[in-house]
């Protein structure tokens, strides 16, 4: 709208856009002032002649009127009727609306754009703008149809002609949509909404006073002191959030589900989880609450998948990937909605199924996908792109070693989605263990995370010197040193179950001599967490470890110490739009390089075998997750330096985002990717772990839209460059392949 | 002398050192001070009681009774009896000692120093502090002397009892060694000393304003007006120091001689030079200029080997690699003195031999050794310390490239050595061509050479595109478009003999028209020295390449652009003392790695060659100087990165400097340094340049003190480091003798 009124009239325009963090279905206000005067307002608006509201989900949740000015206009996109829409509004709207004399208009945009299915569900925007123009009538309103008109040409030209065409039907549909809605005069038996609540009643206090605030884009009326003083903040927090932004969920369907696990991996939203649940834990399950018996079966559980309906995005990863869903009658995963499924009692099943016990293997242990997945997610609702390839590995490393896991985060789509202010999407079990995380500079991450390991070796040598002062102690009772030795004898190998006991045990004989005045004493106290040893996980993007924290990354490296570095690897600088970084292979299309990259896609895992005592391993979950499980444990278990390259697809690759775990399959099967393992420890320590390519890499690339673009804009070059793309990918496969032989 | 008085009495003392940045001979000054009462002056003395100089070579080049007190001492050290040593002194010297009633000491430090042969010249500071105590008289002699005998054999305790004993030796024979010179009541008759001129009286303003006084050691009387205001400052002045230092230089014995350039090619110092002279040029030759017939011989030319004496370390390095010098009987090089050779007219003969004309190649060619040493060298009498293993190849860049050279150099050695101020090593043909040469950062300096190369092609660019548009002027005059035309033909190879006679030709008629008022020639002729491409080279040590330096170095390396990064290898950081950096090897002592260093030297070569398109050499002058000087000119012609890791013995190995070309030999011919060259432009890149191991590695190591001292200090751990130190190297070698058939 704002760029019409600014081209193709004389009225001065201001936009001022307000964004939320989160990635997919983020929240963002735009302050928009038009007018005939020079505006030289610096500031947002708070008092608007105009309101407009694209999602109706927003109805409850945010104080969409505040300050709106007497006689103003609300437009809102709903499905409902021009009858019904007043009674979906909460009261306090309601009121606004008759006191102030508000004009109510609404539009169904979802129904138009659905007569467009190659939009993908895309168009609200463009429907939205038709109607503000069909309603506001700040310039006549032909005038602002061929406006919209020639800019819906010039923004999808790109795109191809289609797409121009699809978006101008939209327009016409959308000129006569738009409906004003009866305002009733009175309020008397008018129904009404329920504002949504947003934290429970028993939330702790941090949820109530920064957390609901900021939920209702309400944060900037938060005061300084209610903030943290040191900046730690709670973790376990994206739980609360509930978004309910999901246009579909999938629903389980446990006659057809065969329990691999699959969805739960593959999940970039840990909003579908699958758990082993005890028999007698099935007691009191709501009726609602359907399993299956678990195979293989220890002593009688059974399996259940869980959907998480309002933490789902509606990604459609999970449907994608289950094994279960090729044949089209039986189907382990269908589409559904949340309203659907909360009439079928899922919510009530979510809550039952959350407060069951977790991590009950059964027969099973985390050496299977299944296996891992029955493990609860130590990360979970983060922020990210609906699809995004990142998030499951983060959460598979949660899974895997979150109890013990302390997080150095790089600057980068990781360190936006995990700490988003103030939800934080790392989570404990219910005894309260989980990763501790903090992000430091884009730069110095692998500094910061080697810190923590040198840190976390101080603490432990210290705790284990005044433990043995307390045990040498005459004056120590026989029950504490008994604990305190038993704790130390796990000492070198502390995250096994029985270690944890010993530790556990340590910890509660600790408690009960806590009012002994001794320093020594007072000391092992303090460090009683690190008779546990942590996992100390480096985690950052491929621009991070290739390009601006690679000479830390090379740095801690070679020094030996155990900690594990992840690259998650979307092959540019996703957080920032889509930069080529030097892991953007050669031909693909990305900022800085929209003649398509010239050079290599720097070999990291090569650079980094080189010194031939650092784990380094190239996974792709969707192509083989057994690998990448296999991987992360080897990478953890190795006592020195690890770096896992884990490939990522993102929005950047131009790609259907429903399918980034498919997508990672087809680069390898391309041999676009490469999986490999490169473990010191072991006698032969490389091991290529691809099969041979069977697909076409050439097909493979031009399949996305990075690739795909660059034939659009510069045919001649495309097809040199892709040629080179492929000898370039079939060098260092080959180098790959040679290399176990050569560095030992 | 403080040291002992601090510990030994009760008296407080205070000491500041003033050094100058050469890093042989440099001058130290110590203004030290003692007292009953505690001392609180914060500045340097300017009012001395006590004056005591240690190089009788500083009378006439420093105002060394500056301030002295009425009554003071001074104390000399110098080969004198004490009836002619007043008669050396200056006349300014002799007036303050008569006026002030200076009590007038010396001692023959050398003379006692060499009947210790074991001590290897090493010693006046002992003496002169044996002296010193005897002369003032500020402590008990005896005191004194108990103090002198318990230090030493502290200092020196890790070095043996051997050196103990010695330094002990000298002490006693120090004690009675001082004489009372013998003082004139009045000057007449009394010869002196002239004071030593620095510079010429037709040397440029720099020289005279800022170079004099700061050779002098009286920079800080030099006005800030007078400083350059951008910092830039002319090259070719190191030659005006003539430091005079060496105590011991090289005699040339032409019947000897083989002409093979070696000598010039090992001397850090390039104080040792071969050139063929035309016949005609030998016409007006001294009587004392000694030539041979040239071999092979094109048209009569004649060769010299030129020492320029007082420019000398007298390292001994050429002496050393001299081939002709196995035949005790009859050798190329042997030992003299600089007085002898002043005697002999020798300094006569190097003013002749500069002014000869230079590159005069006959029938050689820069392809091999020989030939390339005929050119001069553009980088000179650096102020490294005598033996340097790193300046050889600065040089010979320097020989090679040094006429179209761009050098960004980072922080280190090279730094300092590069840019002392205010005299510079890198100078000039007779023409004025030389190197342009800039340090900034440690950290970005390969960054800042890349931004260099950019500038280059972004200033070729601009000057073609105006030659361009003056060639196309109708109003241009028939010669100068030809000129321009001629020129612009050779812009893509503009290095040739033809292309710099063009472009020479160019210049001339661009100045012919040097009135004419029209921008785009005056574009042209502001960017008239573009017309050659510039050779950019990025200098640096090996803490900033693998360390410090290497985000960067790696990201220019990603970049493929033509520019060319030598690593000067001395595998510690030398600058700042010997700190240990990633390519230290396994088991080899630094600082900060006491206990010999536990990791793997860093494969930075691997590293580089991982993306492909970089050229990478490993070379070891000493070792193969056909290999280094092939490497050189392969990585400067190739169109892209090129990186070169040059082995560098140091001060900091713990070995005999005099033989730093000898010890590369040694580390290739044991497996502990590769030879290789991996040039992207060929068929088949890689090539490996060793011999197989012809020593042994053990013993190699275990002769260099770096890693010897561990085996005293720690001789378990050593024994098994040395092993790894074994194993690491050989898995090196493996991988690159393998290597060649794996990165094509
Ligand atoms: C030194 C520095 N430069 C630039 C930025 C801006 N920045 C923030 S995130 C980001 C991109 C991160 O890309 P990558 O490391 O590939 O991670 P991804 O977002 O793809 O997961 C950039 C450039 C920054 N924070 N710090
Ligand atoms: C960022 C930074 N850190 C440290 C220093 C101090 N410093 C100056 S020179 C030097 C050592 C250089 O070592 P190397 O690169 O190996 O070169 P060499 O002296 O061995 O030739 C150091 C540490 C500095 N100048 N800048
Ligand atoms: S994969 Fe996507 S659609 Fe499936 S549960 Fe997770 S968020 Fe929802
Ligand atoms: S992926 Fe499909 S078959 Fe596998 S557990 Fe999930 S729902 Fe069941
Ligand atoms: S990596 Fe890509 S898909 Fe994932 S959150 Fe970032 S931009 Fe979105
Ligand atoms: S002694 Fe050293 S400095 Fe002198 S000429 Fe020989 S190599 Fe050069
Ligand atoms: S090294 Fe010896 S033989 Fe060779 S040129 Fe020099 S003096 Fe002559
Ligand atoms: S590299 Fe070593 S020998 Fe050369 S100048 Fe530096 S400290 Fe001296």
């Amino acid at each position: 709208s704002i760029k019409i009124i600014g081209q193709y009239t004389n009225k001065d325009a201001q936009a001022y856009f307000a964004y939320d963090s989160k990635k997919s279905f983020g929240v963002t206000v735009s302050h928009l002032r038009f007018g005939d005067k020079a505006i030289k307002s610096t500031y947002l608006i708070t008092a608007p002649d105009f309101v407009s509201c694209s999602t109706h989900s927003y109805i409850g949740r945010y104080d969409l009127l505040k300050g709106i000015k007497e006689g103003g206009v609300f437009l809102l996109n709903s499905p409902w009727s021009k009858e019904e829409a007043f009674s979906h509004l909460t009261r306090d709207m309601q009121e606004t609306i008759i006191n102030k004399k508000i004009k109510f208009y609404n539009i169904d945009a979802e129904s138009l754009i659905e007569k467009q299915p190659g939009l993908r569900g895309k168009g609200a925007n463009t429907v939205m703008m038709v109607a503000y123009f069909k309603v506001s009538g700040i310039i006549p309103f032909e005038q602002a149809l061929e406006g919209m008109r020639e800019m819906t040409k010039k923004t999808f030209k790109k795109k191809g002609d289609d797409v121009v065409n699809m978006n101008l039907a939209l327009i016409d549909a959308a000129v006569d949509a738009c409906e004003e809605v009866i305002v009733p005069a009175s309020l008397d038996g008018v129904c009404s909404a329920d504002p949504v609540k947003f934290i429970s009643d028993d939330a702790s206090e941090f949820a109530k006073k920064i957390i609901e605030p900021s939920m209702r884009q309400k944060g900037d009326d938060i005061p300084v002191s209610a903030m943290s003083v040191d900046g730690v903040i709670p973790t376990g927090t994206s739980c609360l959030e509930k978004r309910a932004i999901a246009p579909r969920v999938p629903h389980w369907n446990s006659e057809a589900c065969i329990q691999c696990g699959i969805c739960a991996s593959a999940c970039p939203h840990a909003a579908i989880r699958t758990k082993l649940i005890e028999k007698e834990n099935l007691k009191d399950a709501p009726e609602s609450f359907n399993t299956i018996e678990a195979k293989p079966n220890a002593n009688g559980e059974h399996f259940k998948v869980q959907v998480y309906c309002k933490d789902c995005t509606g990604c459609g990863v999970c449907v994608d990937q289950c094994p279960a869903n090729k044949n089209p009658e039986k189907q382990a995963l269908t589409w559904s909605t949340i309203e659907k499924e909360e009439a079928a009692c899922e919510v009530v099943n979510e809550k039952f199924f959350d407060e069951l016990p977790d991590n009950v293997m059964g027969k099973n242990t985390t050496k299977t996908i299944k296996g891992a997945m029955l493990r609860k997610p130590l990360f979970e609702f983060s922020g990210a792109c609906a699809g995004c390839g990142e998030t499951p590995y983060v959460k598979l490393v949660s899974q895997l070693f979150g109890e013990n896991a302390i997080v150095a985060n790089a600057t980068g789509c990781s360190s936006i989605y995990s700490g988003t202010f103030p939800t934080i999407p790392y989570t404990t079990t219910k005894a309260g263990r989980g990763p501790a995380w903090a992000n430091s500079l884009f730069e110095d991450n692998a500094e910061f995370g080697f810190g923590m390991r040198l840190a976390v070796e101080q603490n432990r040598d210290t705790l284990r010197t005044f433990a043995q002062k307390v045990i040498e102690n005459e004056k120590t009772p026989a029950d504490l040193r008994e604990a305190l030795t038993e704790a130390l004898t796990h000492f070198d190998n502390s995250k096994t179950e029985e270690a944890v006991a010993a530790q556990d045990k340590a910890k509660a004989v600790l408690a009960k001599y806590a009012d002994v005045d001794c320093a020594d004493l007072a000391k092992v106290r303090e460090l009683q967490d690190y008779f546990t040893d942590k996992s100390v996980w480096i985690i950052g993007g491929d621009g991070w470890a290739n390009d601006i924290g690679y000479g830390g990354i090379d740095h801690v490296l070679a020094q030996n110490k155990n900690v594990n570095i992840l690259v998650l690897d979307t092959e540019v600088y996703s957080n920032t739009g889509g930069q080529a970084s030097k892991s953007t292979p050669t031909g693909a299309v990305a900022k800085f390089a929209t003649g398509g990259k010239k050079t290599y896609k720097k070999n990291m895992g090569l650079m980094s075998m080189s010194y031939g005592y650092v784990y380094v391993a190239s996974v792709a979950l969707g192509a083989d997750r057994a690998q990448t499980l296999k991987a992360f444990q080897e990478a953890e278990a190795y006592d020195g330096p690890s770096i896992i390259f884990a490939y990522a697809p993102c929005i950047a690759h131009g790609i259907d985002m429903s399918k980034t775990q498919t997508e990672q399959k087809r680069a390898v099967e391309a041999g676009y990717f490469p999986l490999y393992r490169y473990n010191p420890a072991n006698e032969q320590p490389f091991s290529w772990d691809a099969k041979d390519p069977k697909g076409s890499y050439q097909e493979f690339i031009k399949s996305e839209g990075r690739y795909k673009q660059l034939a659009k804009t510069n045919p001649d070059a495309a097809e040199e460059l892709y040629q080179k793309a492929e000898e370039d990918a079939a060098k260092r496969m080959a180098v790959f392949k040679a290399i176990g032989e050569l560095i030992k």
